[in-house]
Order: structure tokens, then C-alpha cells, then sequence
């Protein structure tokens, strides 16, 4: 690996565990599709002390680059770019430029939600996030606080900073990388490439085995290195892989396409929500949706343009919601329990026809932690597919885990249940 | 700050982005909450040399204690206690008792599910999970992993090791923190409380002038650890004290109150969410989303016993999903556009009568990135909240960033319209 890289993480909140980190994993995945290696993420608070620290470590355990997130805000405990440039011996100058550009993204914002201008706190605030340090690039901002990109200098790493909020650090990163001193580092990196499959209902052993045989099989084998993932009830295969070994992948591919192809949905990186919206191919869907309560219409609305294809969904969590809205005979619950196929089977027909689609999706179940039963524990989850011109069908699964797991596990199930139904 | 302590996450689909992380946090809160300030969290991957190269650099930086979390695994490439030992220079040893311990464990699960007794292979396994640093405490497991805890010894923190499934961890916790190694280390920390202060339409930029004059006017505000976290629209003040400070925190509470005592919604720690819920009261609520696509319903039913107050919802996402299902009429739409308070007004009411509810919170917005309009630009979002026996209200809010910080944004507005109606 000829690249390393480091990722320090600033913010007390994420620190003291109050909220989750997203940029670690988020910069690890994108340094890696550049052929980058991370060895070490570190998160730090708001102290400058354990900042520098870690900057120091992990200029000392040579990595070539170190990418920081956080601590980019207008107020005075917000003190990345001051420490950065510190360790690395750099003045922070004003970038009238930046100062500019802050100022009017933040007077357009002011005047769109009907407030007066800003006073001199609001001045003072955007001239210390224009504040650049000696030689280093500002990378213009997606919120309102720049990047900046630090060339390497004589043994100490080149430093990138972004900032905090997941969509500023990721709406940044291309113009990031682009930078003089990030693209002089990436410069020395491999030509590596990273493609994933992704499969659902296989299981990690069941995989494991098939990777064992394919090692004495699969021409070039040795030259991938593949890590297996099981995420959300879908497991991937991730391979990284120098470009003059794509024929070895190739040969992975055919060989796992023909051990598990019924269980690979993916084999060009796309997610089982691209499946699906290509698989629907101009088809409307609604969603009935009882233990999962929203979530499966949220997914389903996640991408732009998605009014293309969902046309809406009812979250039917009370039995007379499901009655009154989709038209499910009251007496079909009290016969078979809200959690059960029938209800689920008359729940999809009712949201197809009620709201007017092509296909429809319900999940009615035991999300717990109370409400389970011997016959119907928690987990328990019934689903509906109804598809114009076929019958419908339904099917039950049981879910491990929380009540949270149980959700969201249900959700990406119903995601794939709607796709397999689209598909045939 | 009397005893601080250092985290290392190990594992490479960890580091690698490819699973969240979440030993790090839970770790953490844990450790504030026994009065332990954490300084650093690290993640490295499965090789040792960055392991060990994090456990110096948390030695070089003087914490008292570091906790290890992952690679406990019976497999070869699961090197953390090896490589702690050779850290901390003690040699392994096989601890028979925890082998036994182990082999229980094992037979009894493969006996469950009707597996043959174990090989050679198992039984290597169980001995390598059974190798114990010289000296050290072995911590029985909750899976099949023991956990480690090693005494400080000459100006060598206290290490902790503890296997990667958080269920086990957390599991382990309490006799983990109740091992000689560590209780010493504890015995040393403070009594610290930490309370949280969370507001809604406060400004960072307000709060921090607050904070500023706070510092002269409130007795024993330098004894306050306080950091502030703009979350999701929602602003963060979190505090941590000595007991013995208790007097200065309650009157930088009184204080903060009497300055944004209207946007302070919380002073218990208790989210907008359970906040909403205790206001509600036994009052029933529906949900009418349209750029929120099922994001409210979702959030309505993520707590258990959440059908006591929440009936159901409709994502309507189709204007004509809004006149089928909610009633909205069509002449209405055309007139003022979907995107419009008189929409929301009609979703509103539309779905607290058609679902048999006390309230009803409805959203019709622009989430992006298309759609919008200078009139309406992208972000723009109009609330409807309907009560019974009261005049519906609605208001419109323009929110920043890209698709899904707008729908983001627009749920905890929505949370906080509705929770707010309900008080008054």
C-alpha cells in the first residue's frame, strides 16, 4: 500500500458519545476508492491540546495525509483551523475572498427566512471562519465554513479540514481532493479499484465457505482483498484491487454469480433501493405499513425525483385506521389478529386500489419489545405484495434483535420482497 | 479533571467504514457517567503495529486507563490481547478455568442447535481465547470471548480489554469496571454529574453571547464543563460538575432561563420527542406528510407503546393522494399550489378527521434539489397542525441544505409545532 492516510475526528458531542460520527466511515470508504489506505481514525474533543496530539501521532506514525472533520464554526470553541495551523507552523491570514463569499451565502439565507441583517456578533463569526492559514488553499463551503487543504512539508503530512455536518463534508470532498496539496498526495496512490456485490438472505458461513474454495479455484485470488460485511440482513463483498487484476475479480464474480446468483442483487455497487426504482421502470407503488410506521415510505421518498414512482403510503398503525383508510374488513382482524398474512394481503390490495398505484407493499407486525406470543413472538413480521394482474402474495418472517433492528430490518425486507415481486 | 481514560475501537470492516462503530460511544458515556473523562478514541484495524501504535500514543499521553474494544475472537486474526500483552511486556498464559468455562459455554449452544461436539479446530480456538496476560484478570464472558483487565504498573495506564459485540461489551460492563485493575483507577475519579439544556430556534450564535455573560454574572461558572452542539435544529447545552458544584449549575440554568426560556424546551435531558408525548396526555395525533414522505410517522412510532397516541399517517406524496385519501381539494391545489398553507391547513384537518384523531401535523414542501422556485425555493417547507376544538394553524419555515437535511429539518420542526400546540 503506498498511500496512508489518518482521519481525526473533532467534537465533544461525538467524543462523549452524544451524537454518532459519520465523516470517520464516510472519508474512510471515499480515501479507500482512491487507493488510500486509513490506518488509524482518531476522535478528539474540543480541546486543542488533544487535537494537536493527535495530530503529532499521527505525523509521527508517517502517514502521508491527515484529513480532520469538525470544528469549523463561527464560535470560539470551534478551533481546528487555529490548531492545525499551529502544529504545522503556519500564521492564519484573513481571505477577504472567503470573508465575501460567507457574507453573502449567510445574507441570502437571512433575507429567504425573513430576518434582519446581521450585527457585529454575525460579522465577527464569518471573519473567524475566513481565517486561513499562511500558503494553504480555502475550499469554498457548502454550509458556511470553508475547507482548507495544507500541502506536506518536509516530513509533516499534508492536512485537509472539512467540516462537521455529514453534508458539508461530503458536498465538499470532490473540490477537496481536487486541491493542489490532496492531489499531490493521491498522486503516489495505486491505481486501485473497489467494487462490491451485494447479496440478501446468504449467510456470512455460507459465504465464508464459498470464498475458501474459491482461494484454490479462482485464478489470481491471492491479488484481491476482500472483506465480507454483514449489514442490515444483506451481506456485501467488498474487494479492493490493483486495476491489472480486474481479470481475478472477473473470475470471483463468475464464480460467486454461479454459487449464490439467486442471492446477489447487486453486483455494479448499487444498493437495493436503485434495484428496485430501476426495476419498477415507470410502475407507481404505495406502501401499508403498520410495525414499520413510515419508515418504508421515508426510503421510499429518500431520492430525488422519487414522486416518479411513490405516490404515497398510509402508516395504519391503529386497527381502525386499517379498516377506514384501506378498506380491511374489521372482521378479517378479528378473525386472524392484525399480525397476520391475511390482514397483510388485504392491507397491499387496499393501498394499491385507495391510493391508485401499479404495486404495493405492506408489513404488519410485533416490533416488541411487548406484544409477542408463542405462536407470534417479537420479530414477528407479516408482508403483502400486490401487484396489478397477479395474485397477491404475503409472506412472514421473524426479525432478531430491538425494536429498532426489528424496523429496519423489516424495511430493507420490504424493499427486497417488492423488487424480487417486480422482477417476476 | 482527575482520572482520564483513551478508547481503541479495533477491527478492520470498523476502520474501513464498512460498519458503524458503536463500542466508542457507549464506552464513553459510560466511562462520564463513573466521573472518567475520556481524552481520545481510536480506531484502528486488524494489524498489530497500529494497534500497539495507538496504545503508546494513549501511554505517551498519560491517560490512566484504555479500553480496548474487538479482536477477541478464537481466529488468527484476532490479536489483541497478544498484542496488549506484548504492550504491557507479560508474557500469555492458558487460564484452564476460563478454558473450561469457554468449552460450557460452547457444547451447551452447539447441544441446542443440534450440532456435533466440536474438533480439534474448536478446541484450539477455545484455548487461544483462553490465554491470559500473566498477572492480569480474566472477566467471564457474556458470548465466548473473556474480557482482560490489567493493573497500571509503573506509568503504564490500567488496560482494559473487552470483546467487539457490543452486546457482549455492554454485557461484561459492570464486572468489568468492578476488577481490582480498574476499580483502582476509578477510586481516583470524581462525583461529576452531567445535565442537558436543549432549545429550539436558539441561535449557537445567541447562546454563545449568553454563555459570555454568564461567566461574569454566575457564581462558580468556572467550575462548569460546558459544551454546546447545534443537533438537527435543535441547540445542545451539555454540563458536567462536581456535585459539589451542583449551586453553580443551577444558577447558570436560572440564568439561561431567563434569557431563552421560550426556546428552552428541555431541562431534564429529555428529547423534543418525549417531550411532545407527555404533553400529548392521552390525546391521539395522525400524521399528513408530503416532502416528509412518512419521516414524522416513522419518528411517532419509534417508541415503544407509541400506539397508545399515534393512529396512523399518510404519506401523501401524489397530489392526488392528498384529495382521495385526506380530502384535500383539487381546486385548492390548483389555486394556491401543493406547496401552500392553505394545502397544509386541508391535509391537516383532512387527516384528523379521516383517521379519527384528537391532532394532526401535516407537511407540503420543496425538499429538493428540484422544485424550486424564487417565490419558493428549495427548503421551503408549509406545517399545518390541526387540534380539535381550536382554529388549525399553519406556517411555512425555509430550511437549509440538501434533500435530506430539509426533510431532516422539517420532521423536528414538525415535532416541535406540534409539541408546542399541544402545550398552549
Amino acid at each position: 500500500m503506498s498511500v496512508r492516510a489518518g482521519i481525526v475526528v473533532t467534537g465533544t458531542e461525538v467524543l462523549t458519545g452524544r451524537i454518532a460520527d459519520r465523516n470517520g466511515p464516510w472519508v474512510s470508504q471515499s480515501l479507500l476508492d482512491l487507493g488510500v489506505d486509513v490506518a488509524h481514525i482518531t476522535i478528539c474533543g474540543d480541546r486543542p491540546d488533544d487535537l494537536t496530539a493527535q495530530l503529532k501521532f499521527l505525523a509521527d506514525v508517517g502517514v502521508d495525509l491527515i484529513i480532520t472533520s469538525g470544528g469549523l464554526g463561527p464560535t470560539a470553541d470551534d478551533l481546528t483551523v487555529a490548531t492545525v495551523a499551529e502544529f504545522c507552523g503556519l500564521e492564519l491570514r484573513l481571505d477577504v475572498e472567503i470573508q465575501a463569499h460567507i457574507t453573502t451565502i449567510i445574507e441570502r439565507w437571512r433575507r429567504n427566512s425573513g430576518r434582519s441583517a446581521g450585527g457585529a456578533a454575525l460579522a465577527a463569526g464569518i471573519r473567524k471562519q475566513a481565517m486561513i492559514p499562511a500558503g494553504a488553499q480555502a475550499i469554498p463551503p457548502v454550509g458556511t465554513a470553508p475547507g482548507v487543504a495544507i500541502a506536506a512539508s518536509s516530513g509533516r503530512p499534508a492536512v485537509l479540514i472539512l467540516p462537521g455536518p455529514p453534508g458539508e463534508l461530503q458536498g465538499m470532498w470532490e473540490s477537496a481532493v481536487a486541491t493542489a496539496p490532496v492531489a499531490a498526495v493521491l498522486a503516489d496512490s495505486g491505481d486501485y479499484r473497489t467494487e462490491t456485490l451485494r447479496a440478501y438472505r446468504l449467510s456470512e458461513p455460507d459465504l465464508a465457505e464459498s470464498l475458501r474454495i474459491a482461494q484454490g479455484s479462482v485464478a489470481g485470488f491471492a491479488e484481491l482483498e476482500i472483506t465480507t460485511c454483514l449489514r442490515g440482513g444483506e451481506v456485501e463483498v467488498v474487494t479492493r484491487f490493483l486495476s491489472d487484476d480486474a481479470a481475478a475479480y472477473a473470475a470471483l464474480v463468475e464464480f460467486l454469480t454461479k454459487a449464490h446468483g439467486r442471492q446477489i442483487f447487486s453486483s455494479d455497487g448499487s444498493t437495493i433501493d436503485e434495484v428496485l426504482i430501476a426495476r419498477l421502470d415507470g410502475r407507481t407503488v404505495a406502501t401499508a405499513e403498520s410495525c414499520t410506521g413510515g419508515l418504508i415510505a421515508a426510503r421510499l421518498t429518500d431520492r430525488p425525483g422519487s414522486s416518479a414512482y411513490f405516490l404515497g403510503g398510509v402508516a395504519a398503525y391503529a386497527n381502525e385506521v386499517k379498516t377506514r383508510i384501506l378498506g380491511v374488513p374489521a372482521e378479517l382482524i378479528v378473525a386472524h389478529g392484525a399480525v397476520s398474512e391475511e390482514v397483510a394481503e388485504a392491507m397491499a390490495d387496499g393501498a394499491r386500489e385507495h391510493l391508485g398505484t401499479d404495486a404495493a407493499v405492506s408489513t404488519t407486525g410485533i416490533a416488541g419489545p411487548d406484544g409477542g406470543s408463542d405462536r407470534k413472538p417479537v420479530g414477528t413480521v407479516c408482508f403483502g405484495i400486490s401487484i396489478a394482474g397477479q395474485p397477491t402474495s404475503t409472506t412472514t418472517l421473524v426479525f432478531p434483535g430491538n425494536r429498532a433492528t426489528v424496523r429496519a430490518l423489516a424495511t430493507t425486507a420490504a424493499m427486497h420482497l417488492l423488487s424480487e415481486a417486480m422482477d417476476g
